[in-house]
Parts: structure tokens; sequence; C-alpha cells
């Protein structure tokens, strides 16, 4: 056991078989690699801002299949330390050949954590972001490399980081409950069932079987892909995160209060989750060209993060300029940093004089 | 890290993580709870046998939900020591005391080989069977309890298990294959596409994907609940194991020669394997009541279970009367002792001339 890290304590091996063997397989790199938008924006970082690769050493953190490693040093960089923490490290090594960058990119596998790079670095790239920008809690590990490799006045890629929040009406809010509703009648029918034909009465059990099935169906947060019309009311920011100072105490949790005006006579069925981050460089040395990566709803521009949704059930029927306020706080899960505990206060202050009184709703990102 | 177990080394965290944590939900027990062939056959095996069970110690590895522990209070036994890894031990311990014989069933949470028991017992009790008998390894957790806690003359239950194995017909030849050759072409656009957009030729990373890909889609065994008429040759047993004195080294390896003749001028797609396990008792205390559980192809029967499919690819066009003939091997996956590696060597004997020569295939039971 490691020491907590603003969470579970953490079981390297249990850690690897739970999370890091996912990005051992080139099935899962490709998905990564065919998101155009996280492609095209870290395309862009690096090669519209050139000036800061050409001549200088790189620190890839997760490298995966070595794509960020392999344009630093097509962008001009020295020297790329790409590292690796799974087997594919050695696909990272042959696709560095396979480009003629082998002389420049040095794949190391290992977890950042425990390997020794040779020098200090002046940039940090890496594409550390889990859905809703902090789960897998990755940047723990870029911290890391940051206080360890980079040099003072070092660049990160990405340079900061926003979380998003928004009100949302989804048709999902009722296709979960019938979900959910059904999977009750099921455990209903089954226990009956096993009572007269094998005499157990399973009763007992019902209540802690339909928390679990509300754990699963209408308290885990669900990855979809909204379009913009969805959301009802202006996002907020709920975290920013300037990548060349968080601390990871900075990042451990997240903290906020929210009021949105919503629009449109609808229903609030519940809020969603994104984040942005952005390639800026730094102030003594900033980019050329800003870049910016969002995971917002689009029409068009979807990602594989997409949005994280949260369901409020029953959704709230509301009147357009009502308002809805309150907090969200997430803390990592006391079971695996690596996943998160929401918690959602909300109210509505209804123009109409309808009022719901504040509710604390828990979610958990798994 | 434990010692190996005719397998990779285990450490019990990372087993935990990837193993024992399915049975830690409600949702899996009822699962299993719902498979009518398995609990009719240990219903039937407890209680056409009671004499086995009245006013003696029971021990019930892996209880799970406890339904095995209740009934073997149910029928008589004066103590029940019943072991659960996962806190699902406090769902079996509620279950017990809702169903009258909390003062007989103790719950016990812990592994098997962790725990201490006040005595030993006189029957070891458990439904400890994985997909084609042998996956989940969790025999070696039975063999423990019994060499540790089992009185000389105690019984099994159930005391007898076989592995069979036969040659098939399905319809999940083309549609695999179908799936690994979209998944190909997927790839063969998507490198052609990355490569234009940005510079970065992934050809070598071609044939590791398709190594991925086949091990997933064409090398992996499948779930399947045949009919019977697509077993298309007599089955036969690849293992037996006698429960009252097998050891880890008996179980931890299969290897066995096989002869099918075919019947039906058709295909023959590969191979299926299955289990069933008996309840007889011991030679000096004998069932009053034998009982089967039989995981066979059936038109009405079917288990959860199913029976594990092994594809050959492409598959062999046959003759009434053809034979295949060859082996097959299954030891535990160096990576995972719960997991197996299949070695399949056949080969076809034609009456009418047409001879295939032996071919070896590796698949993965996973």
């Amino acid at each position: 056991m490691e020491s907590a890290r603003g969470g579970a304590p953490v079981d390297k091996a249990v850690d690897f078989a739970n999370y890091f063997c996912t990005y051992s397989y080139l099935y899962h790199q490709k998905d990564m690699l065919s998101d155009r938008v996280r492609m095209d924006a870290y395309h862009s970082a690096v090669f519209k801002n050139k000036r800061h690769f050409q001549g200088k050493t790189v620190l890839d953190v997760g490298t995966g299949s070595g794509i960020l490693a392999i344009w630093s040093a097509q962008a001009g960089a020295k020297k790329v330390y790409a590292v690796e923490a799974t087997n594919m490290a050695r696909h990272a090594r042959s696709l560095a050949s396979a480009n003629g960058v082998s002389h420049i990119v040095e794949v190391i596998e290992g977890s950042i954590e425990d390997v020794s790079i040779p020098e200090k670095v002046d940039v940090i790239i890496s594409e550390w972001m889990g859905y809703f920008l902090v789960r897998e809690s990755m940047f723990d590990s870029v911290i890391y490399a940051r206080d360890r490799w980079l040099k003072p006045s070092g660049l990160m890629y990405p340079s900061h980081a926003r979380m998003w929040f928004a009100p949302i009406k989804t048709k999902l809010v009722e296709q979960k409950n019938q979900e959910y509703q059904k999977s009750l009648a099921d455990w209903s029918y089954f226990a009956q069932e096993l009572n007269e034909a094998y005499g157990v009465d399973m009763s007992t059990l019902t209540m802690p079987y339909h928390e679990e099935q509300k754990k699963y169906y209408l308290q885990t947060s669900l990855w979809s892909n909204l379009y913009p019309g969805q959301v009802i009311g202006d996002p907020v920011v709920v975290k920013e995160i300037d990548c060349s100072n968080a601390t990871l105490q900075d990042i451990a949790a997240v903290k906020s209060r929210f009021s949105f005006t919503l629009s449109g006579s609808d229903r609030l069925c519940g809020f969603a989750g994104w984040f942005d981050v952005h390639f800026r460089g730094n102030a003594s040395n900033p980019a050329d060209k800003e870049v910016e990566l969002t995971t917002s709803p689009s029409d068009t521009d979807t990602t594989h993060w997409g949005q994280q949704v949260f369901l409020l059930q029953p959704p709230l029927v509301i009147e357009d300029g009502d308002v809805v306020q309150g907090s969200i706080e997430i803390t990592r899960s006391k079971d695996n940093h690596r996943l998160m505990d929401v918690k959602i206060t909300h109210e509505l202050r209804s123009s109409g004089e309808q009022f719901y009184p504040a509710t604390v709703c828990n979610f958990f990102i798994e």
C-alpha cells in the first residue's frame, strides 16, 4: 500500500488490475486515436507552437501508443522521454521506430512515479483527462512528473483545465427509471418463486437489492453526448486548474456553488458535467497560438469523453425563468481513488410561486 | 504474493479485484439463484439425503447469499459454518436470521484459506463450478477446506465432477468471423485516415492489432446454450474428479485425447465443453438418492453456465461417418490462475478419402 493520495490508499498491483490494464489494448488506443476533437487539439497545440518544441526536451506522461511523443519529435524536439505504465510501451517503441524518430523518442516502461528520467525537461505533454476531467485521477501523476522532472520555467501541455456544469433535459431520465422499476419487479417475482420452490424467504434482501439497483440505474453518472439544445441554462465553471502550479490538494476535491436561470417551460432532468483544457504556454513563454480542447455538448464535435449526466428522479417541472441553485461536491471514492463520489444539492426557485425545497442527491462516477 | 497454485502466483488483493468482487453483488447472486437446474440439483441433493445432514456439522465454502447453508440447516444440520470471502457475508447472515436458522448457520467472512473453523466437519457443501468446470479455479479452495476441515470419513457435496467435450456445428462461426473481418477493415480505414490527417504511419501496429482482435473474436471461448442437435458426435469425458481425494496437482491441468465419429453431412464448426457433477456420498456412506447436475446442451434445462464453445476457422466440411480425432490440453493462464489456456489439436479422417492434416489451435477461457 502506498500512502493515500487524497482518497483511498493505493495498492499498485490492484490499481494495475483495475485501471491501467485497459490501456494495454490497441483496441482502446484506437478509440482514443479516432477522437478527432482530441487529436486535432493536440496536433494543433504542438504544430502551431513548434517553437516550444524545437531543440527542447519533452516528457510525455502516459504515452500509450506514443502519438504525442512522435508529434513532439516531428515538431523538432531534441529528445522525448515517453513513459508508459503498460506493455503498450513496446508498441509505442515500434511506432516511433517505424516513423523514423527512434533516435529522439525514448520509450520507458514503468509508472512515472517509479522511473528515472536522465535529465529535467523543458516541456511536459500528457493526455491525462478522464470523464468530467477528474475521473481516473491521472493528473496526480502529471503533478508528480512536473514537480520532479520539469525545469522551473518549463511548459505544461495542456496548461489549463476547467470543469463545466449545467442543467439539462434528457429522455434518459425516463429510460433509467423504467430499467430500475423493471429490475425491482424482476426481484419481486424472483423472490416469490424462490420461496415457493425452495422454501427460503428472500424478503430481508429486498431493500439491499433495491439499494444496489438504485445505485446502478439512478445514482451512477451516465456517459452521454448531449445536443446543445438539451442544456437549459448557461453552463458554469466549477473548477479551474492551472497545470503549472496546481497541487494534489488543489485537485483532490471539487466544491462549488451554482445558480442557473432555466430557459423554456420544460423539465429539469438533471445536470451534466464536462471539461475543457487549454494550451497557452506560460506567462514567460506564452503560446504563439492558443489552442482549446472542449468536450462540451455539440452537434458536430463530439468526443469519446462525452459528458457525464447526473439524473434527478423524478425530474422537476419548470417554467421559463425559474432558478435552480445549489452546490456540487466531488470527492474520491473511499474504495478506489480513481473513481468519484458526487454530492449535488439543489433547490428550485420558481417565478410562479412554485417552490421545491433543497434536496441532496448522491451520485457515483464509476 | 502467495506461492503459485499450479499457475500464476496469487496476489490476494488483485485476485479480489479481478474475481471475488463480482460475487459481492446481489444482482449476480440472483442470477445464480434463478438457475433452476442448479437450484433443483442442490435442493434435491440435500433434501433427498437428509440423513447426511441430520445432527451433523457442515461447512459451506463460498456461501454467497447463504442458500446452501440455510438448506443444510433446514435439512437438520446441527451446525453450519458458512464461509464467504466478500461482504455478501452480511446478507447471508441476515438471510439466515430471517429464515430462523441463525442459531445453526454461522457466517464467517473471509477466504477459506484464512479463516478458522472451531471444529472439523461431517460434510463440505460448495457450489464451486465455473464455466467448463475449471474456470475460476475455485475447487482449489474446496480441496484446501477438505484437507484442513473435513473429518476423515466426511462427505463431499458434490462428490464427483466430469468435464465433457464434443464436436459441434454453430452459426457463431460465421458471426465471429464477420466481426473479426469488420474489425480488421475498421483498422485499415483508421490507419489510412490517421496517416493522412496527422502524418503518422500506423502500419507497424497492424499485425499486433490483428493478433489482439483474433484473440478476442476467434480464440476466446464463447458462452453458448447449444441445442442438442448442434452436437454432431457422441460427447466424451476428458476429465473425472473424485472430490473426496483429488489433489491440486490432479486438477491443475487437463490433458486428454478424443476421437469422434461425426454424424450428418454438414460442417464441423468447433467443439464445446461443459460439465456435470454428482452427489453420491462416499463408499462408506453412500447417498440415499444420487443426484446429478448437468450443464449439457438441452432444449429445456439450460443453465447459467451454458457451454464453452471453441470455434474452428474456417469450419471443416464433413461427411457422415468422418472421424475427427486429437487432443485437448487445458492449463492455467500464466497471468491469472483463474483463467485457462486451451490447446486443441485435431485432424479429420474422412471415409471419402478427404483428409485434413493435424492442426493445432490455441484458445483462451477468459
